[in-house]
């Protein structure tokens, strides 16, 4: 398997498996100097964790992370920052009847055809426990580029959105709610179908907006590795999600040119931002904002026909403990994705003017 | 500038500006052994080309490349593939305008604040001349994986769509029409909108659908390579794209995991495709399907308002050769990314299990 | 710091400090359903060991592996390996007296300007600790290309050096003596001179010989990444090495073509193996052999003059528990360094021919 | 293949057969705003030329460079820069009668058997003169950190070597002998050796030692990427290197470390050099030197037995215009690629300290 590799300059590896001992990771690449703090960095995971409220799974981790070196004095000294998440709550008898069988929808079949071998117990590597080293990550990459504001809340669940472009909406208020919807009307209604879904032992899906500000002029390198590109890729990384748009997205494709162009105020900001603050692959410096849609979780509490192995028809029921709408705990995991992708084009940005030899 | 090589087991790398000497590029990591057809490599440019037709730019370039190395008695050695494509028809007096303004919602801007300098000719490295050298890589990578079957067509321009899914369109008419739209009755509609727009001197964008058929299973890698990550971040990486949707997309955020879920036959297959053909990043063997969302091409013939480098507003008026809707010259440009994605995670999946040394 | 990632199909990324919690990695790019053996791994851990003998430093360090993903039921899984290596026996306490101080021909004073901030105890990340990491990654290696065997031996101590050929030696005899030379007279000879400098609380340096043996042919890309190029440059990045030559070496620089020319057998062998079984970048089939020669260890226990971070001399002293000659304990580094060279390219050896899509 | 790009922040690609039509090259990630110096280029290439002196090759060609892209108004502009050298020269006719044959310490066996496929004209890909792209890169590496000087020459032919370390040597006089050899005396008695073995049809091996001055303290990342390292790989990725030794080198391997460690003067310099300007794999500010082995040309005028693709013993007999001693040839292609090392590197020391977002 590669892939387990994320950004060139400020650079993480990680691995781990759901019910395996732990998680973990190395981020090379973090320049030195930077004073860390941990609360914030155990914020962040706490904010992805499992059990927070009633519309999440009740799965009982505590996600304490312990940071293993790079790090002296509660500065990053420049070396690898190494860093581990041991499993406690793995029940993974909850698994056993899924060892022989390819769950709907799940990586089960292509895991196994792929590698010919599988570790079934709660997804293993595919499991989206995985993501919490990208949020241990993140929240670094955030700490490393802390003048830019990265902000994301849930933007629609199931047929149920905000109707209000972001500049509409109270960003502080995210956090108020359990399903991370700014738009506190909106979110009681996000809630009552999560809940009404939740009892039929079903799923469901939805979209998350995120919001960059303060992003300065030149960050993203042109052509393949264009800024909005990156992030696309970042944010399909994460499971379950189906796409991507940026600044006028879909929607920009309906519109003409003399509609879509952002015209320009005298100091370089422009008057509109379909442009979504990126032109050519590179921030010029308007807010960043873009929308991603995620697909329903796949493990469903009702009976299912699936295969086996041998190809015999067989029925399954969800068991373990699984979300009804992943949607309010890939926040922080969007977000750091994010981050992870403008700390590393942020490192780019410092090598593209030339400068003196000395410097 | 970092961003100008694409892919990793089957790597290219490009240079070039719209208006300089030449644009051409490197494959590294071509298999040796592949017998080419040359002939379908420049019928891919001429796909892409200016002037094959009245509802694109009619700047004229034969646009004929020249391979340098990589290939003996027509196969390749293995060795890298460098190609040149000469720049003939390059007006750049037409350019002389716009080189101390910024045109809205082009690159000029972040280009200037980036690097300090920009090559003002027709956009120069931002130009989607740029992607002549996508075109030439991807169809070799079609070459390569010559059994698969990457077909994409015009799904909607302006508010012009196909109300149809890619199973219920025969995908054999796509050339028969100048804007590559499948559906006779939709692409005469979208043909009559571009007339009228271009009379305005305005311009529109649209979206395009890709279908990928006849993929093994096995392509791509977990967590942050997964390959429709790599498939967005290589559809974003084209000039004007907005957004990308696979399988079930944005619309799938709105289901629940029970309509969802796509449930097995028992060779595998699944009864239906929300999933798009991949499942945990990794292709399961239906078809690869996604759509992705172009904005308007900025360069208008109305007079716009805009800023010059010291930020006084000034008026400019769209010169050079244009397109009014860049869809149907994006098609081969899609296919060529997608293309060079399963190319290069093709050759990732030789290395998954592991098989005796001595192999 | 970049860095800290060796390889690049199978690829390891390594973490930890001298006097940090622990040590780690990830092997990623493992391929899947490989059976390991983790005696052989622990094994080779325990000739890196310090401790081992009275030739070495007595630091004492069980060095004991905990995996934590990628493996089930012993086969990898094909997903990445983590590792980590808790350190017990550190005695920061020894390094206080040269928190201050750069200390002659070690790193202090680089990484001191390079990062600002520098780990002070033990070397921090410049200690040849960071190694333990190669090795449990390199036996890893070792175990996914079984059927090559990667012998070294210590070939000089001093001006002490085995003076015969390799194929006149009984390699089976290596790890019979505490110094790691098959000859035993030699090997005596060895010792007692380390002993003899050791009394003196000074270093001796010395050369390791590293010989592959039943090399498929065919490892190895040309050009840039030759594979006696990834050679040099893994056992450069080993601690303490100042040369590398293989085959002919720098003797070979001295003769003339006809003397130098390796004669073919009619089976494609070569009669004499000048070239050290690498031609134009790629293995021949014949041994690879080369020689490695590192510097005595800088931390000697006798007064040095020195300066402090102010530029002031000062008087130091060598505290800790140093080895007097690191070349037995190189010994599994060398060989764990070459397993990682020979696993990452016997990987890519499988993309070089063509073969059909289906495959 | 893969192997055809070098560096990582300053990457170079390159392509091209020695008798196909063109070689050249793209370097992706030079900084904007470096005035270049075109005749500094072409002098660089001159060096390297073939035809210019009687101790080399014959073959005549103008090596003229072409720049295609990257560059305006004499001054980088950030984006690639790509180039092409065609050929004119080639006598491909020379080389027919090696088509079915394996030359003695050629690759023509080992690229035959890798890729089932090889371009017999002149070595393919494998010959020398695919360093033409390196020096091209090389020299324009050279005018972006061009405060740092890099020198080389000859140090012994044969057995005939100087017996003087660099800092005795005057390096100015190094281009005044065809040999490049910098002491008189030295420099006659190599041309005659030469001239003596050329008139047997025969060739001869040698070295080259490297100096690099005023280079600045922080260059190199630690661990696997030492300084120390790339440049050996980037050594020994020349065709014909067969060893690389830095600072005291292997002669190193036989001292003490009392006798070994570099003591500092108060500013940070350090009163010998024996650690060759690099600690711990960053340069320390002090010279920076090396030496290079390379083994003698395998192209012979001499009758040899060889073999078939058959196996068939055969006899051959050099044929074409070849080098009797590659050595002074090498010199500025040790040069571009200690250049392109150094620029590499220089651009990640950009990265190591922390500073403010906003710059």
């Amino acid at each position: 398997m590669a892939g387990n590799i994320f950004g060139n300059l400020f650079r993480v590896t990680t691995f781990g498996e759901s019910h395996g001992n732990a998680l973990g990771g190395i981020i090379d690449g973090c320049p030195a100097g930077i004073e860390l703090n941990f609360e914030e960095i155990q914020n962040e995971l706490n904010r992805r964790r499992p059990g927070q409220s009633s519309i999440v799974t009740q799965r009982n981790e505590p996600d304490k992370v312990n940071f293993l070196s790079g790090i002296l004095d509660n500065k990053t000294t420049g070396t690898p920052i190494g860093f581990v998440i041991y499993n406690k709550d793995h029940q993974s008898d909850d698994y056993r009847h899924i060892q022989n069988i390819y769950r709907p929808s799940h990586s089960d079949f292509t895991y196994e055809k792929k590698y010919g071998i599988r570790d079934y117990r709660g997804g293993g590597r595919s499991s989206a426990r995985e993501t919490i080293c990208r949020v241990v990550a993140g929240s670094i990459a955030k700490q490393l580029i802390k003048d830019i504001k990265i902000t994301s809340y849930v933007s629609s669940v199931g047929n149920i959105s905000i109707n209000k472009p972001y500049q509409d909406l109270d960003l502080s208020k995210i956090e108020e709610s359990p399903i991370r919807c700014p738009d506190s009307y909106t979110a009681e209604k996000m809630i009552s179908l999560i809940r009404k879904i939740q009892k039929k032992g079903d799923t469901i899906g939805g979209t998350i907006t995120c919001v960059v500000k303060n992003v300065p002029v030149g960050i993203g390198e042109p052509v393949f590795n264009k800024l909005h590109a990156e992030l696309a890729k970042a944010m399909l990384s994460i499971n379950a999600v189906k796409g991507f748009e940026y600044g006028s997205g879909f929607f920009g494709s309906e519109l003409t040119g003399s509609k879509h162009n952002d015209l320009f105020n005298s100091d370089g900001s422009t008057k509109t931002n379909f442009s979504g603050g990126i032109l050519g692959g590179i921030s010029n410096g308007m807010d960043i904002y873009f929308r991603i849609a995620f697909k329903p979780v796949a493990t469903i509490m009702q009976k299912q026909k699936t295969i086996d192995k041998k190809g015999n028809l067989v029925f399954m029921e969800g068991k373990g403990r699984h979300d009804p709408c992943v949607l309010p705990r890939a926040i922080p995991i969007v977000e750091s994705m994010t981050a992870l992708v403008l700390a590393d084009y942020w490192m780019y940005r410092k090598l593209s003017k030339y400068s003196s030899i000395r410097n």
